[in-house]
């Protein structure tokens, strides 16, 4: 297993260089404030305990899995000693509000926390990071009673939070779901029904588990609006937050995976559990959207610290790895061969990997930004604003920074050779634990349907032209700049080519509704290659900026170009292969499939 | 698990309409005749071996994998007597010359077969299916004692071989390789050295094992040029062929892997092992590419046959779930939500499986023909020409059809949404047993740069424009056919381009022999879009000459259509990233990668 290191200059470097957050967390309102010294302290601090505590038992997570039996489920080995560790420290409350024993930071502290902690070992940091999105929801809309029985140990860690969304015959489309909620005419419902694939929905790392479940109340109409939200507890809590009776809810099993095997996946059976419902009757989707949108920006996470945990195996593998010479003569004369990473193509796979690990970073970073001015932003009209642009940009970053992810995965392995696919060497383990990405939280096909479909078609492309304007301005900056033209020419050209893409788009789905469909998944490939240009391109900028002899801003630059030359170019076939409309898609038979 | 269905129907349309068996197999010499009642009869049992004996074992390979003690590898269950059967079928002797007790059909035959085998099994099927490639080595270089003693019962199955080439520090630089052979002095050689990643390197189901291995003997020039090839079997066979004594080679261990896990891969021990030099010594690179070669054809089968396999799965799925309803109106308005194939982004998924799939089909497929000319074409220079094109393609062949083949199958688990993710449903099995095609055998960076390096610029263009000039005379055969224009003209300017650009390439070359490697992993990426182009257009005309009513030539012609105008473009982003130079790639000093 490559050994996990937190990439700490250059989660310094997007911070304080490219988003300057030393003017922005003082605009935030409501919030402790960040000052630099604090937040470079956290990170550290952060840092120590994923390469120390954490990073140690991603590959025995893997090897030994979670294991099910009648009294429950077993986490792996060190999982939960560094679950309580991790609560001890403090870690669990950063991101939440002070009322409820939280450290008050704004929100994207905890998520900048969740790129270290994941890339050390996703699976482990499952269960800490939706149990913050959970208590989210429970401090945006539970009631006083919910808040002040269950919050408060979930935010210090002592129970871990859950979203029970899927069915067996509900996956996507959540609007078939069939649990039954019976109103008990004494405040509480009879929660009944099986929900499937729930992330730490049963384990031995804390003593109480508080699911939040979406199920019908008798009566409710059919479909999305006629869903409400609950909150289940494992075992229900006295006043004072003792625990009380087992509740209704057991597991039936855990599912066998293909990766993420440290994290628990669990058959839940709800047999007339007691649950409380969460704020009004029939709203409960709107309500879990906000746990969704936040698990969407963390799954965007799981792509980009991955990624970064794979980059770093290949890189230290083509520095070590001796094989032939080089192409224009050796490099290593005294050695038997050179190492691998004076091969162009083994460069070709580093440099992809680089570039779009820390073009992602870069990119998830200022929607960090903009999810804090959504949450805090010192007026409303600053939060609505961000709120919109926040809306374009999630499903974005889930999608491309997952593909683009698993890309980067597989280049580390395939870095490897052979060796790449023995799990000793702990780079197929990355692969697999990333694939899930692309699938959970809303497939790549549905975060393609929200963000054209939705966001784009849904706004007369008023949420796009928000975003092209902010692209637009910046090029304009920088017009006169001469050494940025080679990033400032082709990232303006393909920002003005995106909004006239769109208008085509939406005017062949006036006619046709499934054009939309037809062209998602490639026209949110071709929208994350320009985000990430546009992201380069301000790298770029800063790195010309840089001092003679800083080798870091050389190397961003260097990364820049790589990214304008080698990988933008894949705009290309996406819009060509999106132009070329539905029909090519619905024009076969269900029947002409196979023979 | 998605149950394996032979794609006879598909086969059929490619050997007999496409390629023309009828007329291929009579002009081969000193070869059984096959006709084509001969070929139907075979391609239908062997279908029903693969969907009936060894497609039931292929999950269960997978969860019980292989198993070492100090008494040998144990395989899983099952796997010892579909093997048996196998060989008492005659399977095994197929393609062997019938002076050694095969059947003496052509090299084609055999391959075919591991289209159905490998898609039934992959792991099982490499047992027979590398023995035969050690096989055919004896076959060719063999000296009498050697083909007389061990080659009729590998042909028959009652043993099995493999090839020994890969050692820890020596993956693709075998030169690197440092076992010893010492002579004997009574044309006996003492093996000494350890080799890694030796695929049925020991095993439960047959009584011998023969290891064909690459050593070095005493005083052997250094590097490639120094290494000779030597029979070393697990037990030393009498001259009856009966079994002698136990022979110096152990299994020290069996790697842990993430997929083809029904698949033993051995470090492997030679201790003063007897071996018997084959053919000259320091030749034995030159041997062992025979093997290698026919090993690359059977690797881009893997990516052909799982990638049928996960198609298959992701139909099936597609054509069953109901989520959701259709854009443009439900289209299962009695039941509670459409199939999810009604979704444009699902038939896009689908539609990349089947145009990949059944064009690299037919491509491997019209390779196959070529390597049948090259071994049995009736003149010499026939036998050269076949020769030629068959260099150029393979390389093509085994990394497009595995990288394509990936993408294949990993479109199959994401039609799935989560539940790809779940071991029970085998579709995240294919992903991992399919990974490993991109590795072995050569990893896609080598065959690209065997490719462009050697074989392209090797022959100063000359193979290339043997290739570009059959694909431009079937597109001037086609240039009246008016209903062939949407396909023959990009065929034709890509075709044109091909030549143009590795003209290109090749100048820059000369500056730098970089560049080569820097372009080489498009190049091949781009070469294989043409060559599927090259397929589909050919069955598209196929398609449009077929008669009203036909569905399976309606399918082929929109699946055609579907190649050209969604995967084609592909060309375009590969394009402008090969030409950016190699600059891009070796700027970046080795300490700027990480920070």
């Amino acid at each position: 297993m490559p050994l996990y290191k937190a990439p700490l200059r250059d989660m310094q470097f997007v911070l304080n260089d490219l988003l300057k957050v030393d003017q922005h967390y003082p605009t935030l309102s409501g919030r402790e404030e960040v000052t630099p010294d604090l937040l470079d302290a956290i990170l550290t601090e952060g840092a120590k305990f994923a390469e120390e505590v954490i990073a140690p038992l991603n590959q025995i997570g893997d090897q030994q899995g979670c294991t099910w039996s009648e009294d429950g489920v077993k986490t792996p080995d060190g999982f939960k000693e560094a679950y309580q560790q991790y609560c001890e420290s403090g870690w669990t409350s950063v991101s939440a509000r002070a009322e409820f024993g939280g450290q008050g930071l704004p929100p994207s502290v905890g998520l900048l926390l969740s790129d270290m902690m994941g890339g050390a070992n996703w699976s482990w940091s499952m269960y800490p990071g939706l149990s913050s999105s959970a208590a989210r929801v429970l401090e945006e809309y539970g009631n006083e009673m919910q808040q002040t029985r269950y919050l408060p140990k979930m935010v210090d860690g002592t129970w871990t939070g859950t979203m029970c969304l899927t069915e067996p015959h509900a996956g996507s489309d959540v609007g078939l779901s069939r649990t039954k909620a019976k109103d008990n005419g004494d405040g509480t419902y009879a929660i009944t029904g099986t929900k499937i694939f729930i992330s730490s929905g049963e384990h031995d790392m804390a003593e109480n588990i508080i699911h939040l479940v979406l199920a019908r109340t008798e009566g409710a109409p059919e479909g999305t609006k006629g869903i409400s939200l609950f909150l289940v507890p494992k075992f229900i809590a006295h006043e004072d937050s003792s625990l009380g009776d087992r509740n209704g809810v057991t597991c039936g099993s855990i599912e066998h995976k293909m990766g993420i095997k440290g994290s628990a996946t669990a058959v839940l059976n709800f047999d007339g559990a007691t649950g409380y419902m969460i704020g009004e009757e029939n709203k409960g989707l709107t309500y879990m959207f906000v746990m969704m949108n936040t698990a969407r920006m963390g799954t965007a996470m799981q792509g980009l610290c991955l990624g970064q945990l794979s980059y770093q195996g290949g890189l230290e593998y083509a520095r070590e790895r001796l094989q032939m010479r080089s192409l224009s003569g050796p490099k290593n004369p005294d050695g038997p061969a050179d190492p691998i990473i004076v091969h162009p193509d083994v460069r070709r796979m580093l440099l992809t990997q680089k570039a779009l690990t820390e073009g992602s970073r870069a990119f998830l970073y200022w929607i960090l930004m903009v999810v804090d001015k959504a949450n805090c932003g010192a007026t409303e009209e600053e939060r609505a604003q961000a709120d919109d642009l926040l809306h374009l940009l999630t499903p974005i970053a889930k999608a491309f920074v997952t593909e683009t992810g698993l890309e980067v995965a597989n280049y580390g392995m395939q870095i490897y050779g052979g060796h790449g696919f023995i799990s000793e060497w702990g780079m197929e383990q990355i692969v697999r634990d990333l694939r899930i990405a692309t699938l959970y939280e809303g497939t790549t096909g549905i975060q393609a349907l929200d963000l054209l479909g939705r966001k784009i078609m849904g706004t007369g492309g008023q949420a796009l032209m928000n975003l092209t304007k902010i692209i637009h301005k910046y090029c304009e900056s920088q017009k006169e700049n001469a050494g940025m033209a080679e990033f400032i020419e082709p990232l303006a050209a393909l920002n003005k080519e995106w909004g006239e893409i769109t208008m085509q788009i939406g005017e062949k789905a006036m006619q046709n509704p499934d054009e939309v469909g037809a062209a998602s998944v490639d026209y949110l490939m071709y929208s994350g290659y320009i985000a990430l240009a546009y992201m380069w391109a301000q790298m770029a900028e800063l790195a010309l900026g840089g001092s003679e002899g800083d080798t870091f801003m050389a190397s961003k630059l260097k990364t820049a170009k790589f990214y304008f030359q080698r990988l933008l170019p894949r705009t290309e076939s996406h819009k060509l292969s999106m132009l070329s409309g539905a029909d090519n898609l619905m024009a076969m038979d269900v029947d002409e499939f196979a023979f």
